[in-house]
């Protein structure tokens, strides 16, 4: 299922607005800041698609049952343009677990090179909700190649969401 | 037009839960920044229902025509209890106008007290977005006072949001 | 003790250059950012003046002997240009206590104005550490105003700093 | 020059203190907050030994000279633990460039394994103002390495700042 959220307008279309816009994109801390942003309302656009329980817990006026995230989500980052988009989902899912995959240029002597990418991560993701951030997704060759490498070390999530 | 979104579970609906809990309340850091998270994604659910326009911008591959927020909103917070929640509305507007209102007790000799408003800002509301913060909510008195002050003072407002 | 943090040249200068500059001014997000993060560092500089003391805990590598803060300051904020350097201070210090003070004009028929204050909040103030936030320091006055407001409403603190 | 900003009691020894203790380390938000303010202040330490110059700003009561930082570091980090503390660093150098080193261990088949470096950056090095973040300091070896492919890679700093 692919959830196209800049379709509707809302602050979202205005951050890609300013991404996009090269009088704004000089200004780093900005530029950064609307990738974190984007990263936190897409964190919660699949928030509401992810499974929750009932839990009670006590609050000032009693006991209170109340609808809590089930489990919570690993962050996977594809390094290293992801990182501000990551850190806006983390932001949001302060209690993830986190992934980095490395993908980098292997350079040969005759100037050529080969894409390699390195898992850098402890975490199973054995029945896990995995939600992927890679802001620079052109062919969707290295997203592939990212996703095919978590999976064959890391287990079979039960849910991939991609950012 | 009431919206409720605490109905549908989401990050929000978690967030909620840890603000009541009395095991979570007492660290002031995670209390505040889940008020603050609140206000940034009822910002971002509010800005889905505001006005917006074509514009053309430069992008580094050419002209581009976007879709931009038409007018930037005032957002008035009732002092104090609202901050928080106030710094989260303004993380996502971080364009916007601010007005805040002063709620405090005025206490009589006697040991009795009125509640007494005061509207620091000097922004004119005339024709403008109206967004109000105020997480204290319990009978609505104090956020009716409050809204009737802001109107008599500052003009009519195009649409109010209350948080 | 007066302490003139921009006599020595750090980040703290170039932000405050950043504030004055008509270019730089018009960008809100980093204004506020801008006087956050003054009162960040002023924070920061301000807790190397603290009392504090040995406390044992518990690390994986077996208890181990500590210097955390003696106890927690009050933070004083005059409203409401003081806000986003009060956010800076909170920032770090945040398991203070706040404190705000209302100052607002009340306009007579004649179309001059007083100065009125107003204090917000519940702490005592008796034996604490204070931190005033005020940027908008000019004669003092409302500033002198403030702090004779604060004290003889709120008790003695056992140290006043002013950012 | 090797300065113990921990020995001096501040905010940062706090910090600290709350990053060993087991009943504050489950808290992540708390202890990657922590190392971002850890991050922060020591990028202002850093700063106030940087090279300044006097520039000529316009301000609205009129032209004004007012020391900034004479040119913008590169801050370095060791993934994947560097990052909040990068993070730290980044939001007070907000103009800064970035460089990200990924270290990873490559398993043999008999179960062995070495520290792999790839260098992920295109920014060069030469004459540059280098802040390179590894809180996970232990041997210093993976530091040393880490520092050796850089320089071999990217060119010679003017400075070199270890964080």
């Amino acid at each position: 299922m692919v959830t196209n959220l800049s379709v509707k307008h809302s602050l979202l279309t205005n951050w890609i607005s300013e991404l996009r816009n090269t009088d704004v994109q000089t200004d780093r801390m900005r530029f950064r800041r609307n990738l974190e942003r984007i990263g936190e309302v897409i964190a919660y656009e699949i928030s509401k698609t992810l499974p929750w329980e009932e839990k009670d817990i006590q609050t000032p006026l009693g006991i209170h049952s109340s609808k809590v995230l089930k489990e919570q989500p690993v962050l996977a980052t594809i390094l290293r343009a992801g990182l501000p988009l990551h850190q806006g989902v983390l932001n949001y899912f302060d209690k993830a677990d986190n992934a980095f995959i490395s993908a980098y240029r292997k350079h040969r002597r005759d100037g050529s090179f080969e894409i390699n990418l390195e898992y850098l991560s402890a975490a199973s993701l054995e029945g896990r909700i995995l939600i992927i951030c890679d802001p620079m997704l052109a062919t969707g060759a290295s997203l592939a190649a990212a996703l095919q490498a978590l999976l064959s070390d890391s287990g079979k999530p039960s849910q991939i969401h991609i950012v």
